[in-house]
């Protein structure tokens, strides 16, 4: 009888395609980074890039296989564009499939780009497969920047929601953010989303024209690289600053609440 | 002409009371334990366990300064009590006072009992002052067991709330949980919360009273322990485990999704 394989969820940095890349050190615990090169079996976003971020953690700790050894497997397509839960809350594709390597008792290590697997990133449906197939599922420590981001904002943090991405679009993204903002004022719920990086500075404007001046607006940008930058502040106070304020187009997150 | 301290918020280890304790290497990066390993000004729940955590650290990287010589302020009993919100969004006291050793240039840590100060713990008032008197705020790397919980759980993770405690009193708990219930289902957004350890079982036995048979339920414990445990399926599931159903005393998060 052979013992099944576990998933292990392994962070990522969040430096993805910043420059200059964080130590892995500075942001992985050693335990963290021992996981990650043992393990022969993956599931990924991009295998190049994972091939990229097994090659540093192999600086830092030794790797049992060289990198062209490990066998990785990407998410479908579908995933990346729609997500695990394709906005709803039913994963989009049966990830069973790709969990073959823990039946025959291989551990797999699921990664994303930068950040958690599975949180504000692909993956959740590759875990809700482990748990179908019974086998253990264990997530390892690293950096998630909303949880950073969250504590350096200092809303409340004892009542908060993630929600994603907001409209691209003017008139729906003023809405949506009026509707997030109500919610906050009204529950203390702080609410989170983000942005694709070019598209920060749209919305930090789109924000500072939308909201009310009481409420409470922080934006963490870079978050554990050399230039992360965390702001928090009334919009009143963020419109007096007028042209100073800026926010570069490094990963943000934008939390608003009272 | 000074230039002020920052306020590093410092993760501690997630095995509070718990034994055998974690190796500080296994959760947290380097780079967190050398920062936490040069600070003299700290801000925390409880001067004595604080003192107890940096005895650790001081074990992986030399202290700066004995322990004894380390200046500690706790935060005030109100806060503990009711949270920095006190159950809404503004905070119930003014942790400028607090800060004073920044303004002379000294760097200050701010620690909670458990995981990342300033989420699902005290310290956002605190983290709210220091924005407040223009002082950097620099969140490091740690364990974090709701966002371990959560990507662990395969539930939606681009969708997503943490909302504190549910209540204790029977009729006010299950009229709650149908309420998260709802929303879950209806939006697709997970809905995380916790329960003081002892109160596990009587959570989880509510849980599996009240839920409707189709929805996700996930129940993770001890996340980063030796004796850690991750169960997520479905609540018609959980019910046919009958008696097998346990969830120790360990700290633990719930979710719920579909």
């Amino acid at each position: 009888m052979t013992s099944v394989g576990a998933l292990y969820l392994v962070p990522a940095p969040l430096d993805f395609g910043c420059t200059p890349a964080t130590p892995l050190a500075d942001v992985m615990p050693q335990a963290t980074l021992a996981v990650a090169a043992r393990l022969q079996h993956w599931i990924c976003e991009n295998a190049k890039t994972t091939r990229a971020y097994l090659k540093r953690v192999g600086e830092v700790v030794p790797l049992a296989q060289p990198v062209q050894a490990l066998q990785l497997q990407e998410l479908p397509r579908e995933v990346h564009k729609k997500g695990d839960h394709g906005g709803g809350g039913t994963p989009v594709f049966d990830a069973r499939p790709l969990l073959a390597p823990a039946l025959q008792g291989h551990d797999i290590g699921l990664v994303s780009e930068a950040g958690m697997p599975a949180v504000a990133d692909p993956g959740s449906s590759v875990v809700q497969a482990a748990h179908a197939l019974g086998l253990p599922v264990i997530p390892l420590v690293g950096p998630v920047s909303l949880l950073l981001a969250l504590a350096a904002s200092g809303l409340n943090g004892q009542n908060f929601a993630f929600v994603g991405y907001v409209p691209q679009e003017a008139t729906e993204r003023a809405r949506r953010l009026r509707e997030l903002e109500a919610l906050a004022l009204k529950t203390g719920q702080t609410q989170l989303f983000i942005e694709t990086p070019y598209r920060n500075a749209a919305l930090l404007n789109a924000l500072l024209t939308t909201l009310q001046p009481g409420t409470r607006l922080a934006v963490s940008s870079g978050l554990t690289l050399a230039n992360a930058q965390v702001r928090s502040q009334s919009v009143s106070t963020w419109r007096q600053s007028g042209k100073a304020v800026t926010v570069g187009d490094l990963p943000a997150v934008f939390a608003i609440g009272r």
